[in-house]
């Protein structure tokens, strides 16, 4: 399996190479952005209590864990191919937000799904919860746990504002849309995981919302519409939705057969949690013996795994991955951007696809 | 005692009852858009699928039910005090995106406390619990209602800021504080709670941030920073500051010997959360056998408002309330302001610390 579209000429691999290093050079300042933006807050704080620090600390170690800024490259992607200077200061905060949103889906998810662990370490939830067990204070030590993972995603969240503020204006309406559509996509996922009922068609319009749009289609667009150029919108959509379908079944692959010391994540949540992936909603319709493995008691997700492979799904989904990644980089083929923008795109495609963690 | 403070000149009378009609038929806008921006945001997802609404009509439920409107009556005062267009609809988004904001807070704050009523209804995390129980869904009951209660406060807060986005800009500075500010006093809130230590110190400093701040001083400076008159803000401040410890030692009091059916919460709530009000913090300086009454099980709320009564700190915190209103309508006698809305700004924050619910 090829991960790079390698150009013809020489100049046409020095061009690519040099986008791809921009973009990698961006996202430094983004990590540098959202390093020095909560070391403001913190020193802002710092003076008025000890307690006051505490969310903004839970936020800087996400950040300093570090992430894959999926959603910061995409945005900055598709600024870039759309003509914007990456000299403007005003990019470099729209991915910040973008990534400071991320972090509050994340924590926020992390209580939804009562995951254990979050790049690489404990999740907000459960440190909170630990430490007030540990300190014999009042009341519920899960309660307190949620209580502060709940907070401190609000935190982000309303960080994330604040860095888009500094963006250009006109990527904000597409931000308030990415921002609600996420919201009402997770309550949708939520919502199906508690019913699990076998329904690939909702599965489908999930992965779509969770991760085609939030992922990928939207931070192109808000970057493309920071540098003026929503006339892009149609095209990086069809691409977007194509390849965050794509990302989010390696998603569901990674989560059943990845290695979480790899991910940093938690493996097998989605049995554990029920969620209905368009994974395991394939593999259900196949072998209906496989709900019974996840819902009742008893069974191991070594078990679950082992059946899901009989099934010949997990070889559908990387077929139809790759058919997503054809997709999505058809089309860009005639989009009106620099074909050095072009190859970067396909390149991204590739990446998010086939990635292990 | 009186909550209304009457001009003397017959001309004085008729200008104070015109700023207050104005305040109140800005708010019926501000309620009429805050339904409008919810029916559109229904409309757009309704035909997406029938569960992608279910987050946005558990917040018109609240918005239907409605509330005090605070804040938006004190952003609202600020920006007409300071002279700005009533007609301007900018304002009457401003003090929407406050009013959704605090719908985000009630949300998330149900959860954290485990209220079980709100605005007159269930809360929406006991609501979901109960949906999820009574149709046997997967998974643990009180875990999805709080995922959706999460979800719900999330969306109220991105709705929050596309709101505030058809605000004028100048307003947009103290918004982010005002949000990231309360954020941060509800951790300290949290923790001190779980901490349950006698420090009245703190419990003024979260009683300033959450409210003082949150509820009163910073919706003013959003109004009057909206109006261009930034300048007003120190005297907002003070006024604000010392008005909303006022407005929550009434909450503390409402919730101690409040009657829930007028105030639509849970009664006694602080006692079984272990909030640490000032309230609570004085009457254990006193009386540390109170600390007991609320910590150790099989005391009833009513022993814990009986041994109150008997500290003589409910007749101070009234004392107390009645110094704070004074001190707040000092701050303000001397700002460039029109004296009609010094007139309204003093009838204001009688109303918020002698309200009943």
């Amino acid at each position: 399996m090829t991960t790079e579209v390698i150009p013809r000429t020489a100049q046409g691999q020095e061009s690519a190479a040099l986008a791809r290093r921009t973009v990698e050079e961006l996202l430094q300042r983004v990590q540098e952005r959202l390093s020095s933006f909560l070391a403001a807050e913190r020193a802002r704080y710092a003076e008025v209590n000890e307690r006051a620090v505490v969310a903004i600390d839970a936020l800087s170690d996400l950040v300093e864990a570090g992430g894959k800024l999926v959603r910061p490259a995409f945005c900055l992607a598709g600024y870039l191919a759309a003509g914007g200077d990456p000299e403007d200061p005003g990019i470099v905060a729209a991915a910040a937000a973008l990534e400071m949103l991320h972090i509050s889906a994340l924590v926020h998810d992390d209580v939804l799904d009562d995951s254990r662990t979050r790049r690489g370490k404990p999740a907000v939830h459960l440190l909170h919860a630990t430490l007030h067990r540990s300190r014999g204070w009042q009341g519920e030590s899960r309660r307190f746990g949620e209580g502060v993972a709940l907070l401190v995603g609000d935190l982000a969240l309303v960080y994330s504002d604040e860095l888009m503020s500094h963006a250009p204006a006109a990527a904000r309406p597409e931000w308030h849309h990415l921002r609600s559509e996420v919201m009402i996509g997770q309550y949708m996922d939520v919502a199906a995981a508690a019913e699990f009922s076998v329904d690939p068609a909702l599965s489908r319009l999930i992965a779509l919302i969770k991760s085609g749009r939030y992922t990928i289609h939207r931070p192109l667009v808000v970057g493309a519409s920071a540098a003026g150029r929503a006339d892009l919108a149609p095209a990086l959509a069809e691409y977007g939705e194509a390849v965050g379908e794509a990302f989010q079944l390696r998603d569901d692959l990674l989560d059943a057969f990845g290695d979480s010391a790899q991910t940093g994540k938690t493996a097998g949540l989605d049995f554990s949690q029920h969620k209905m992936t368009l994974l395991l909603g394939w593999a259900m319709q196949r072998d209906a013996h496989i709900h019974g493995l996840i819902t009742e008691p008893g069974h191991t997700p070594d078990e679950v795994r082992g059946r899901l492979l009989d099934t010949g799904v997990p070889e559908d989904v990387e077929r139809h991955i790759a058919g997503l990644v054809d997709k999505g980089c058809a089309a860009i083929a005639d989009a009106p951007v620099d074909p050095v923008w072009r190859s970067e795109l396909t390149n991204m495609a590739l990446r998010v696809a086939y990635r292990n963690k």
